[in-house]
């Protein structure tokens, strides 16, 4: 794949991805604040539903899209990138926990969330990258032990990490549908054609580019060797 | 991956997977009329509410699953696994295209589908699929022409046929949740804890899994060769 493809490119569509899904996040939390402020709900209230996604789509699908990335251009040794890589992946995570912590503090409680697909693909979700974390964690105060044995479990490692970065992306899809579907039929009434539809559908079409740009920079050949599946051939 | 691996679990992992998806697909268009069938319907209707979700999920993802999974267990020649793969993925090209005309059929016209993030996805992803089909098609009649050339292509057909197969998951996430949110809110007044929802979501998680799975078989090494990653180290 490395002879058709500029690395280079690769990541700035990455980022240009990221960059308007970051834009069209804030925007649509900040201007649409009626679908984020049902009459009955305080200013506390207001703040959780706006956090739910900011936190979601940015500290924890960007940030962790970023953490993929740090191997693809951070200069340096192996260590640096993997410590770099560990620390994006905490500071997602810790957004991810507190993201679906804000969902708890409704008046519905907690259970109240359990329901839905999206939260289904969520929880499975957060668990999966908090698995592959603390693994990550035990393995780099490891380092020095079982380098083959790490060796072997890399593979592993990486497809684990891009499934759940590619479900965390399906779940934010599911959210956007749920909140899209919610508000389109009750109280605000909005409309199919309306402005905040177009921006959220335009949302969720940038988180689909985001991830085919994110998971295809993993797993493109850094070093111009043939990918796996050149080899049948 | 290999050597941690057995490919025939990820095989049977995959189609344990996929038969359950498409048990709980029949099981809920066929057990739970009401939902595919408002009162206002005709019989007619009623079938293309039917055959779209059965199309979408079995003729389209199911197929194209299985014709991405005869690279890994086919016994023969490359070119009857090529053949088997490009008949698979034209049947499943055509129960998409034909899942997507389904919904062409109601009284608000064809317009009236492009609205939602749902439809948006699909139709991206219907595309792709076309596009990578025709291709493949196109290729398959030149085989013994530039071969080196196929060799540098083959990786990204390899990638984008993947990413199209993920985000056809993605997008039929999109439209269980969508149903699910429609039944759940108007003339059904279905509940969150019903067996249909419990019955959708289950649906959905079993969608996630075998994407995972299908994923797996495709890109782990067939002859014990490391993965792509385990150069870096």
């Amino acid at each position: 794949m490395a002879s058709l493809l500029c690395p280079a490119l690769v990541l700035f569509a990455a980022r240009l991805s990221g960059f308007a899904v970051g834009l069209l996040v804030l925007f649509w939390v900040l201007t649409f604040k009626s679908t984020f402020l049902p009459s009955s709900l305080s200013q506390q209230d207001f703040i959780y539903a706006v956090l739910h996604p900011l936190l979601m789509v940015i500290g924890f699908i960007l940030l962790s899209g970023e953490a993929i990335l740090v191997h693809r251009w951070l200069p340096g040794s192996m260590g640096l990138k993997k410590s770099v890589h560990l620390g994006l992946q905490g500071v997602a995570l810790a957004s991810g926990i507190f993201g679906i912590w804000t969902k708890f503090q409704g008046k519905d409680g907690i259970v109240a969330n359990f329901y839905s697909l999206h939260s289904w693909m969520g929880l499975i979700c957060i668990s999966l990258f908090g698995i592959q974390w603390l693994l990550g964690f035990l393995n780099f105060w490891h380092r020095r032990e079982a380098k083959i044995a790490r060796i072997k479990i890399l593979p592993w490692h990486v497809f684990l990490g891009l499934y759940t970065y590619a479900l965390a992306v399906a779940t934010a899809e599911t959210g956007l549908l749920e909140k899209l579907a919610f508000i389109q039929s009750k109280r605000n009434n909005v409309s199919k054609h309306s402005t905040e539809s177009l921006l959220v559908n335009s949302l969720g079409l940038f988180l689909a580019m985001l991830s085919g740009f994110v998971i295809l920079a993993a797993v493109s050949p850094k070093y111009g060797y043939h990918t796996l599946q050149s080899r049948q051939h």
